[in-house]
C-alpha cells in the first residue's frame, strides 16, 4: 500500500493528544536499532535505500513491528483486576445464577499476531468463554484486550490460546475459561517454485486450536458442548475444523519449504538484532531458525535486473482501427504475491487482465500471463505500480489495448494501527482503447465474477 | 457490557507508551464538565450515582464521547500531505498510466459515527475511490484515516460523505474522488409503544449516500460505472440500495417518534453542555432539537420501582420429579433492547427462553415472555444481569426449570477503543434441572437455529 508519512502523522497525533505508535517516543534507541537492521535487509535485497519509496521504510517497519509486538510491554493484571464487577447471583456455585454463574462468551474477535517461525503476521478469529465464579463478572471488552496482549507477540497458535486461557484463569479466577482460535497464515509460494503451469497453490494455511481450564479442562465435558453450541448460532462450526493434533507439528509453511543453501549472514544477523530489539531471545528454541527462514523468504523479492524474456512472443501491434471480428479476451483471477515496499509486509490477491484481440490472432496463453504477474509481483512493490507494470508488459506483447484490475488484501491494512480487517483494495490500469471506450471497460468489468471471498 | 476500569487501563497504556484515550489528559476540565452532565442525566433517570455499576460511568461516558468525537481535533492536511508519493506513469492524463492515472479504490472500511440528531452511534461501511492525477498516489491507509476523521464527529450520512469527499479532493488534488457510505442506525422502539403483540419492529434504519467530485461529479458518468463494478466484485450492490433522495429527509428514527410532553429541562441543559464540551455549537440548526430528543430516548430506561404484574399468571410449582410427558418448551429470538449502564450505550439482540413443561400445563404465551424481556431490558443494565433477571422471572411463573440465552451486539464494543465490529456476545442462565442436566441444556441449545445475521 502507499506510504504512511510517519513524521506528519505524529504531528497530527500529538496535536490531538493521541499516540498510537507504541513505545516510539520512549525508546528511540530501540527503534533506531530496528531501523539499522531493516536497512541491512534492504541492502541485502539489492535495493537503493535512498530511493523515494524506501526512504522511510526502515522507520515504518520499526514502528509497525514495535506496535505489532506491543503485548510484550502490557500487563494482564492491570487490565483485568480493576474490571471485575460484583454482580449478585443466586449463589456462588456454577451455573445456578442467571448469567452470573452461567456461561459468558464473546465471539468473533478479530486479532492478528506474528508467526514466531517466519515473522509474518497471521490472522486470528478468537472466541472466548468463561463461567464466572462467586459473584463477579469481568467487563466483556477485557476478554478482547487480554487476548490482544498475547496476540501482539511472536506466537504459535497453540501457545497463544494457552496463554490467553491461563491469563484469564489467573486474572479473573472464574470456574473455567475456554479459548478457541481460528488462525489463518498466508502461504507464499517461492518464486522459483511457481512454475508456469502450476496454479494449485492455495495460499493459506488454516489451523484451529483450543485451550481450556477449570471446568473446561476436559474437552469432552458438557460445558464445552454448551460453548460450541453457542458458537454454532453464528455459523462457527468447530467440529468441522482441523483437529487439535494437527497443530503438534509446526503449521508455518516456512518450515516445510526451506530453500537450499545458506542465507546471507549479515541479513540473518540483522533479523536476530530485530528479535532482540523487540524484547525476544533469539536463542529461544522456537526462534532459532527464524532469522534464516525470514531472510530466505525475503530473498524471493530480491531486486533483479533481469528483463522478462518475451522475445519471439511479441505479436506485433494490432491495427487500432476497429475491425470486424475483434473481441475482448480476458484472463481472470490470476494469483499474485507481492511485498509492500513501504512496510515490508505481504500483499496478495488476484489480477484480472483483459485485452482486445483481432479475429485470427491467438490470445496470449494463461501461463504466460501468470508468469508476467509473478515476475512483477516478486519484488518490493506498491499496488498501483504493479498494476501499471503488468498492463505495460501485456501491452508490449499485444500493441496497446489492455485493461488490468488488481484486487488485493494488504497485511499492512490490518497489522498497522488502522486494523481494517475486512477491507480490500482494487487498482485499475487502462491502456489504449480501454482508456477512451467506456463500453469496452464496462464489458470487461462485467465479465469478472463476484468474489466476496478473496482469501482474507 | 461489563465495565472498563479506566484507572487501571490508563496505567497500562502509559506503561506501554500508548494513549488511545483522546485528549483526556490534556483537557481534564472538558472531561469533568461532561462527567457532571452525565451525573445529572443519571439522576434524572432516578438512579443512585454512587451504586457500584454506575460509580465510574460518568468518567467512562466522558472519555468515550471524547474519543468517539476525536475527529474534531484532527487535521486532514497533516495526514494526507505527507503521504503523497511520486509514482511514475506514462503521462499525467486520466486513465493512461497503469494504476497511476487509473482508478484506485478501498472497499469495506468499517467506521462508526455519532448521529447528530439523537447522539447514538451509527455504523458505516465506507467505500472510497479516486483517480490519481499527475504522477502521485496517496497511501491507501490514508483514505481510511481521513474518512475516520469525519466519522468521529456528530454527523449526518450525506454530510459525512460530502466532507470525506471534499477533504480528499482538496488534500490529494486528484482527478476525482468518489465516496459511498452504507449507514446503519439502530432504531429503538419506545418502551411505551412496544405492545405485547407487536414484533414487527425491525430495529435498523439503513441509508446509502454517495458523494463525488471532479470526474465523479456526475453520477451517471462512466467512471462511476467502473467504480460500482469494482464494488460489485465484493458483493456490494449499490444500485439495489436506497436512492440518494431518501436521505433528503432526516433518516434518524428519533425525528419521527417524538414522545409528547416536555423533557426534563435540567437533563436537556446537561446534554447541551455535553455538546459544547465536545466542541459543537448546540445552536447549530441540526443540533437544536438533539438534547430534547436524546433525553426523551434516555427516559425509556428510567429506573422504576414497578413490579411486573404477574399475579394470576403464576402456575404453581411443577413437581420436580421427572414425569412422563414432560417436554422442553422454547421461545426463540425474542427481541430485546437495553442500555449498558457502564457506557450509557445501547446493546440489543435476541433472547432465547427454554423451560420444562409438564403435559397438560399450558405453555406461557409468547407475548408474556416478550413483555418480561422488555421489562428487564428497558433500564440501565449489564447483559449478565439481564439474563439472570429474565430467567428468575420466568422461573417464578413456572417453578424452576428455565434456561435463558441472551445474544447481543454491544455498541460499546465497537465505538470504544477496541472497535471489534464483528464481535457478539452470549450469556446463559440455567435454573433448576437445566443446571444439572447437560442433555436438557444441549436439547434446548440445539433447538436454536443458526443466525449469522443478528442485525449488526
Amino acid at each position: 500500500m502507499g506510504a504512511l508519512d510517519e513524521g506528519h502523522f505524529n504531528v497530527e497525533l500529538e496535536e490531538s493528544g493521541v499516540n498510537i505508535e507504541l513505545g516510539f517516543e520512549e525508546e528511540p534507541e530501540t527503534v533506531a536499532a530496528i531501523e539499522d537492521a531493516v536497512k541491512s535487509l534492504l541492502q541485502g535485497l539489492g535495493e537503493d535505500i535512498n530511493r523515494e519509496g524506501l526512504r522511510r521504510t526502515p522507520l515504518r517497519v520499526a514502528k509497525a513491528l514495535r506496535e505489532g509486538t506491543g503485548g510484550y510491554r502490557q500487563k494482564v493484571k492491570d487490565i483485568v483486576q480493576g474490571a471485575l464487577f460484583p454482580e449478585v447471583g443466586l449463589e456462588s456455585g456454577i451455573g445456578h445464577a442467571g448469567g452470573v454463574g452461567g456461561l459468558v462468551i464473546v465471539r468473533d474477535l478479530d486479532l492478528f499476531s506474528y508467526c514466531e517461525s517466519c515473522l509474518l503476521p497471521f490472522q486470528v478469529k478468537c472466541h472466548v468463554g468463561y463461567v464466572p465464579s462467586g459473584q463477579r463478572v469481568v467487563g466483556l471488552s477485557k476478554l478482547s484486550r487480554v487476548a490482544d496482549i498475547f496476540a501482539k507477540r511472536l506466537q504459535d497458535p497453540q501457545r497463544l490460546a494457552d496463554e490467553v486461557c491461563s491469563a484469564l484463569q489467573h486474572g479473573i479466577k472464574p470456574t473455567g475459561v475456554a479459548v478457541i482460535l481460528q488462525c489463518l497464515h498466508v502461504h507464499f509460494p517461492n518464486f522459483e517454485s511457481v512454475s508456469l503451469e502450476s496454479s494449485n497453490h492455495h495460499g493459506w494455511v488454516k489451523v484451529l486450536v483450543t485451550s481450556g481450564s477449570g471446568v473446561f479442562e476436559n474437552e469432552n465435558s458438557d460445558i464445552w458442548g454448551d460453548f460450541l453450541s453457542l458458537l454454532k448460532f453464528r455459523g462457527i462450526n468447530v467440529e468441522k475444523a482441523h483437529p487439535r493434533d494437527s497443530s503438534a507439528k509446526c503449521w508455518c509453511p516456512s518450515q516445510a519449504t526451506s530453500k537450499t543453501g545458506p542465507a546471507n549472514s549479515g541479513m540473518v544477523a540483522a533479523v536476530a538484532a530485530i528479535l532482540r530489539s523487540l524484547g525476544e531471545d533469539p536463542l529461544r528454541k522456537e526462534l532459532l531458525g527464524t532469522p534464516t527462514r525470514f531472510v530466505k523468504w525475503l530473498m524471493n523479492f530480491k531486486n533483479s535486473n533481469l528483463e522478462m524474456k518475451l522475445n519471439g512472443l511479441v505479436l506485433g501491434r494490432i491495427d487500432t482501427l476497429k475491425s470486424i471480428g475483434e473481441h475482448i479476451n480476458s484472463e481472470l483471477n490470476l494469483s499474485f504475491w507481492s511485498q509492500c515496499e513501504h512496510h515490508l509486509l505481504p500483499f496478495h490477491g488476484v489480477v484480472h487482465i483483459g485485452y482486445i484481440c483481432s479475429e485470427g490472432v491467438n490470445p496470449i496463453r494463461k501461463p504466460l500471463l501468470q508468469s508476467i504477474v509473478h515476475f512483477h509481483g516478486f519484488k518490493l512493490q506498491v499496488q498501483e505500480r504493479l498494476t501499471r507494470q503488468i498492463a505495460e508488459t501485456v501491452s508490449s506483447l499485444l500493441g496497446g489495448d489492455v485493461m488490468v484490475v488488481v484486487e488485493a488484501n494488504h497485511t499492512c491494512m490490518i497489522s498497522r494501527g488502522i486494523e481494517k480487517f475486512g477491507s480490500s483494495t482494487a487498482t485499475v490500469a487502462v491502456l489504449g482503447r480501454f482508456s477512451t471506450d467506456p463500453a469496452a471497460r464496462a464489458k470487461f468489468l462485467q465479465s469478472i465474477p463476484n468474489s466476496t471471498t478473496s482469501g482474507g
